[in-house]
């Protein structure tokens, strides 16, 4: 049987990591031309597949192959859209079958969270509802440290890391400035998750470090015993560093972010989470309050990766392919802890029905009784996950990133619009 | 003549670097005990003047004061307060005249901006109005970039080089997910002064890199102008990365973001630009907008410093100490830039009554014609600044910032109440 070509594929929100796993999948495949023929890269994620919008990642020089290792961002082109049940869409599968048909793929590999996890699963089914098989395997990846089944997804260290060390640095900005400054926020990613704002609480590493306050979404926020919080740091500290989910939710369980208008600015309120514990600060307690909201900056950060998580990233992107090639299908290379400290690790397969749209929230005993601050149990398991410095190459005082050809496939097929 | 004490403070906004001034003022000070005694650091800046609240620097281990030099923060404490004149208020100038005396000091370091060199010049008319001799040298800071009389200002650089590889890295991101969100608007620090603006201009290579727009307080901010350069961008590029000060004017000289007034100091608290630059697009052009408000992790993230301005911020504070012994008063240490590539620079003293109060804003030709970008003259300029990096060691995954003992001297005075 002549070799088959490979289709990877990013899909869901892109991380400073995520292209890791991409060489990891690519140097990987290079090696067994015996069995992997080219490897195309879907523009843009699943649109790309169906849309039959490929780059030929064989016209890539070795180098900047590399280079993706510490290139953030998705050098191929993301999105969000999930593939429908067959029974659903078959259009959308006939369009599939196609495709793969068409460009002689026989191994599918797509980069994601829980939803494209979802999405991979359900391509194994391609041989049987469009007569054409392909070896589907899920490459996992999330800056919410969401996946299920994996000791953590890559992409979430190297944001936690960049999150930590900023709320270090910036709790020193804070506490230099206590005279007239009293109240920081950071506003953290985490829609459901509250992971990454738990993440900030490492920083604190002696009595009166900050951050004082963690906020997630796993914690109902109460306006009432919030403010008695800050109030009480800001008498005993001095000030009060504060991280907090874009997600946190009221008690009936409603966003806190989605309550309409600001009566100052006569505006929607703009940002979330921050700028609304920002404002309610200065007007409840009357005190001066900075807020920044990191958004995209916190997952994009290469230039402060973590080294274990690179390695992770990396690791299953060439697992990934290791399981096409060990003849494996419907499985994602998932992270298996086996010590702590040292953290030891190891890449086993995972089922995906165990995996895709499942969400893993932190368990409760990671959060302080008071529901503002992380546990030693916390620590344990995320201490591991930031360390290590994985520096990308600065050339003229800035990150020197991969600069890939993108050279596409000739199409075969008649354009398809994908709604 | 037995040697005096020299009292340092940190004043306005504290940066990534300050504190590697500390550490060049301080060190070098103790290579001189046959001249200068014990330096004594003010709690808080200029109140701790007044307050007489001093840290015993000579309790510190060399470890610990070389440690300042990859610190973020104002190790210190600083605040925005500043001398007034003499006649306006001989009551501030009687205590301080007390302190001095009451503490043997006979040299002062004021490390900040334009406002604290105002405060520093007038320190050398302590013995006309108070009958106490003090050598009174100003050591430069800002991450505003707006001191005059000197090539740039210590602390500018880092902030920039943060700044510029945060749009370089969040570039990439924006590109991947282009399919959904079309722009991303990164807020940056600068009530009056565009230059980290611009410095973001500096992450662009190639045509079609972002950022594709900066938007700064020197050009008056003009609505239709600008959605139609966004509206043409995200059509010919895919989507758009904006970097705006947090000071843009409308055409009228009004904030086009305004906050609240600060009761304390007058003047306003801005932050805000981002946020309401992204509902216009989203209002107007319908496009899926992110924004990202960096506030104080743009200067306080000494993780990502530029080697360069560490460098110039350890030499300022050396150089501050050396002209203090060689005689001088009423200067502050400049920068003084030799050539451009390669980056050769000097230090020389700077009269501070040509420094104080002063604002050196971006000269016209480094804003492109539609003043939407930077010009060569710009890079020539930016490029130097931001060049090198200097990572701070990291311990279990986190920088580890120098910790102090903070030993208070012994209060000699009654209290004092600043207003």
């Amino acid at each position: 049987m002549a070799a088959k070509n490979a289709l990877y594929a990013q899909s869901g929100g892109v991380t400073a990591v995520i292209n890791a796993s991409a060489c990891g999948v690519l140097e990987r495949a290079r090696t067994h031309p015996e069995k992997i023929g080219k490897v195309f890269a879907a523009k843009d994620g699943i649109f790309g597949i169906l849309r039959e919008e490929f780059y030929d990642t064989s016209c890539e020089r070795p180098q900047q192959i590399a280079a993706l290792r510490h290139t953030p961002g998705g050098a191929f082109g993301s999105s969000r859209y999930m593939l429908p049940r067959p029974e659903k869409d078959p259009v959308v599968w006939q369009r599939l079958g196609e495709v793969f048909r068409a460009h002689d793929i026989g191994y599918v590999f797509i980069n994601g969270g829980n939803g494209s996890m979802d999405t991979c699963q359900l391509l194994t089914r391609l041989e049987e509802v469009a007569g054409w098989p392909v070896v589907s395997i899920g490459v996992p990846k999330t800056i919410d440290n969401d996946l299920a089944c994996t000791d953590c997804s890559p992409g979430f260290g190297s944001a936690a890391k960049y999150l930590a060390t900023s709320i270090r640095e910036v709790g020193l900005d804070v506490k230099a400035m206590e005279e007239s400054t009293k109240v920081f926020i950071l506003e953290v990613m985490g829609r459901h998750a509250g992971w990454l704002t738990l993440a900030c609480g490492l920083a604190a590493e002696e009595p009166g470090d900050g951050p004082h306050i963690l906020l997630v979404p796993e914690v109902a926020f109460d306006e009432t015993r919030f403010l008695d919080k800050v109030r009480e740091t800001v008498a005993t500290v001095g000030h009060c560093i504060i991280a907090v989910s874009e997600g946190i939710k009221n008690a009936d369980g409603t966003f806190y972010a989605e309550q309409q208008k600001s009566e100052t600015y006569g505006f929607e309120q703009l940002g979330g989470a921050g700028p609304r514990i920002a404002e309610l600060i200065r007007t409840q307690l009357k005190m001066k309050c900075h807020c920044a909201v990191a958004d995209y900056l916190q997952r994009a950060a290469r230039h402060l990766a973590s080294r274990t998580d690179v390695e992770q990233a990396y690791a299953v992107g060439r697992a990934a392919v290791g399981m096409a090639l060990g003849g494996l299908t419907g499985v994602m290379p998932g992270i298996v802890r086996i010590s702590d400290d040292p953290y030891v690790w190891r890449v086993d397969p995972i089922p995906l029905a165990g995996v895709a749209d499942l969400e893993k929230l932190p368990p409760r005993e990671f959060v302080s009784a008071d529901g503002f601050g992380i546990t030693d149990a916390a620590r344990t398991y995320l201490l591991p996950l930031i360390s290590g410095e994985d520096y990308p190459p600065f050339h003229n005082g800035l990150p020197a990133f991969a600069r890939l050809n993108y050279v596409m496939v000739e199409k075969k097929l008649p354009p398809f619009q994908v709604s």
